[in-house]
């Protein structure tokens, strides 16, 4: 932490920083400026507030915090990318990944149509959500338990892994039992309790960044998991909360170059939940894997008319099948990797 | 539902748009402008996604939803406010309420002395976390029950009333038996697992708004809850999150009226989260009032330095009696009403 | 205009809204649901506020308006796609056009021996500032009309076009003698004496979204020139201002497909001043084009750190020249069209 | 400058930033850290761009900023606050000042009545604009010369001083002659040629923030027209721009204590711009001066259904009076200092 002086601040201001430092358990390193003191504080000390040394006295200009406060998910301590296996899909390897599926699942039949598409062309991992977290309580509110084991069938029918939410503490037990990823969605994204019991799972976990956190804050929620023991996160930008509202959130994409700085977790895209309608879902995913995604998480939906919930926001199966092909171009041409910066 | 044709749509188009509204269930009435054709859809159906329509041809310009989601927290079917009673403790009558204490509960000693202090100059009810949601894991998470029983003791001690926040579904029944009043924390707003839960105890309800949720969402958090049956919901505005920086939040003053005209549920402002230091805390809490906030819940620490969590933000016991009187006077400056608009 | 009335809204209040109606020239259409009456407001009055309706008594319960205020710049009555032609070059056309140089024009040599390179990597129009609008008074300003000798030097020498800033009315003139694009900066975007007069020009005009500005109000800029007669307009999306702070600005992709949706106008983006950092800038410009961007301005400079601006967000040629290989594989593997949606 | 080196930075990386801070001509103080090494930058250099380090190589961390750039405009070294007399008015005094009027000067016998209700009420600055930046360039622009001539003679004959918008660099001649303060809109914040022009003139500056600007850009824009010798700047909060849409723009008051310590210029509100109904005027304006802002400019209108712009945020008569009364108790209220914190 790095404390600076106002120009004005006296002899005993700049020694109450000083003694409050110590008091931390820093020791102090002066810098004197043409107008600015600065007192750097040495020490490894994460727990402690900034806002207690810029409000200590009048003499404090401003405080500056050096160190991050993930250890685990950041780059710092562990320079190499991670990638998470999932069986033999790998996540954050050289081939971005396809996570497909329908918004909700609705039926042994829809569940199995769908996967048997989406497999056939190309996906590795069947997205679907059992319990969904619906904005209004008189939403269709999932199938529960028996979408789960519909899923886990057509997952298994059609050769492909398996990422569904869950939305409580106490379903992580249930859910588990039949998903390889547990998803934590946007709204849970700061659900500490469910953090940390996910964090004690051998499952690796999908956090979708909450609409309004900053990098600090998704990478806090990987620290949670991660600080439990479990190390198998993937994140996922699915857009967020701004003035522009003419799609349904704003997808960051330059998160994904600012997480791959940051983080060695692997980091996907969401162009579905982003942009509300289908016919913005396949550009924003294009644009997605071009700025270095390792992936994406996409709805597809056979009977987009008929879908219990975001059938808008659904792909047909031909619009999936074009994507993908193009999704693989734009990956081969990103292969021929620009010149370090 | 209104759905507004472009003035190039296609007959063929329109009647795709009023089968459509047919198979919705809707009688449909046409309207013919100059440039427009728009179709009236007409019937109650509140699960329809006005995207389906969007997006079902070219010929659509625009979907307009005409009735609100928000049946039991809205104002329409409620006109008259609403006030929640806790034991002799109004919430959204003519005094502004005001819930103070420390942001963690530390020890017994410390809520005592704190409780004692905020009785003595005109708080209500106590505020304090026993379990905290805090952004690393390596913060102090809170006490605990034994949190809990310090503070119900406090509170009984000094007539006050007692607020604190519940984190997860499973822990409902456990601070249901200590706190007169359940807090939603911010970053909870839309886990719904947790709101149906708080829904079917027959205590008050305080929701603080998630930092980036917008009206419709804020009281769509509170149906959740009325729709199980508790409809004691005391809304809360604790800032949120924009490009503007300089305070951790941006108070958002002005849903203080618009909850005024949408909703029946009293709403409450929190200036020490939103401002996230002490000398910001003053200002924006005589401003909450002035703007015709129903009380507010405000931090405050006899040791500020020593406090185990969000000291900075807390206020020194004489500046809470300080704003205490100034609130007193601009609420009664309030009571001479403006010329209505 | 559509107005919708409360549940409760009396006879007296509908009567007024349509005397209100019928006083501002329309003819009024009743339609009566199972909660709500709506008046329909049929007739062409773009000037009227709907707050007008909003406000006029208890009974409105809301007012939506149905045509879109740019009549112009809109797709509604100009359905196909406009290409804008500078000499030989086409903006909006089947390839991506390149505007590419140094933030600012420094010297003879400095745009020289950049316009030589980009040109001989693909772009066709050469950028660059020779009056720069900077947050500093204390920053270096630009060289003035010096700098558009040298620039209109430097273009001509290398078979490119030219655009650059005009940043207020008085200079439209003189800028107009050298360059053959007019830009109007972010921070312009509604400056409306300025637009007034590019849109006297016969030269076509480059317009960078403002940073909150929403898609309505960039095509109502559009609109301003336009309605002087100048219908050649090219939209540039350059970054909004967000709570995500990481990069400069939020590149806002998606409204490379909303404005594609909105209006007939070609639209390019600029990776350089969204990201502020030019390891940022290759993912986002990739991006970009994959999201279907009719091409870029992006800043290229031979000596970056000694650049007199925004040195660290310009591309070192190498960086330039990988960039346009994969922008031209990127955009090849588009011509591939999904599957309309 | 700061500059915090990564725990694994090389010994060349380290040396490589010495010699660039060196260059840049800042003499350096090395601190070690636990795992991090800082360098400190010491000279006042406010011309370098701090990404220019960040990019420098692999081993830069972050750099932070010291001194802020704005030295006339900053509290730093002016610690004293400012009061701006205008006449025998004065802006950042002890009593909030009222500039109060119509939007648009619409006619002399519309301003004159308007002038003499809100000068019989306490208003001492007559609010209006001759020239109207309007998001259509189909609507109302403003009476032009006529209006200023109309506000003058109306702004004499009440004992008024008058404030009206100068909309570029070519009107501040024009507009100076009639008006006592010159007014820069939202949307030329940062017109740096129009900042420059007032600022060589002796009227004192009203500077709106531009609705998504930085306290520091806001700032800025003061220190445009000061370096031109000008130092009688009055800042005005008039909404930001915000995912929160239920009113035109959010209002941020917490800028106000903001600015109150960063800078010695006085500011006022805007809750006419910020709120756009009149019905929110009211509390929003009461909300302003009980955050501490040092007067308000609103607006009224004596026939607001027939304005002709923003007719529906003007105050009806009677609610300016009534508003007005509600200020001075508020403001009594205010002198009763709360204790520092």
């Amino acid at each position: 932490m790095i404390v600076v002086m106002k120009p004005d601040a006296t002899e005993e201001e700049i020694n109450e920083v000083e003694e409050k430092l110590i008091d931390l358990g820093f020791s102090v390193h002066f810098s004197q400026g043409v107008d600015y003191t600065t007192l750097g504080a040495i020490g490894d000390k994460s727990g402690v507030d900034p806002r207690e040394l810029e409000i200590l006295n009048e003499g404090v200009a401003k405080v500056t915090e050096i160190s991050e406060p993930y250890k685990l998910a950041g780059r710092n301590f562990h320079p190499a990318d991670s990638v998470i296996e999932v069986g033999d899909v790998k996540i954050g390897g050289e081939e971005p990944v396809t996570m497909a599926g329908p918004c909700a699942i609705e039926s042994r039949e829809q569940v199995e149509t769908i996967a048997e598409y989406v497999s056939d062309h190309g996906a590795s991992i069947l997205r679907g959500g059992a319990f969904k977290p619906r904005t209004s309580p008189y939403s269709f509110q999932g199938l529960g338990e028996e979408g789960l084991k519909y899923m886990r069938k057509a997952a298994d029918n059609n050769d492909l892994k398996m990422v569904t939410e869950v939305m409580g503490k106490s379903q992580v037990g249930l859910v588990s039992s039949y998903a390889d990823i547990l998803q934590i969605g946007s709204r849970n994204m700061q659900n500490y309790n469910l953090l940390r019991e996910v964090g004690k799972t051998d499952r690796p976990v999908l956090i979708k960044r909450g609409f309004s956190s900053t990098v600090k804050e998704f990478l806090m929620a990987a620290e949670y998991v991660m600080s439990e023991g479990n190390e198998k996160v993937i994140l996922c930008e699915r857009g967020i909360r701004t003035f522009s509202d003419e799609t349904r959130f704003t997808l960051d994409l330059s998160v994904v170059p600012v997480i791959k700085d940051e983080s060695h977790l692997p980091i996907i895209i969401d162009p579905s939940h982003s942009t509300g309608v289908r016919d913005k879902v396949i550009p924003m995913a294009r644009a997605g894997i071009a700025a270095g995604a390792d992936g994406m998480i996409v709805e597809v939906h056979h009977e987009p008319e008929n879908a219990k919930s975001d059938g808008p926001q659904s792909l047909r199966p031909p619009q999936f099948a074009a994507l993908m092909d193009q999704v693989k171009q734009i990956n081969e041409t990103l292969t021929r990797e620009p010149v370090k910066a």
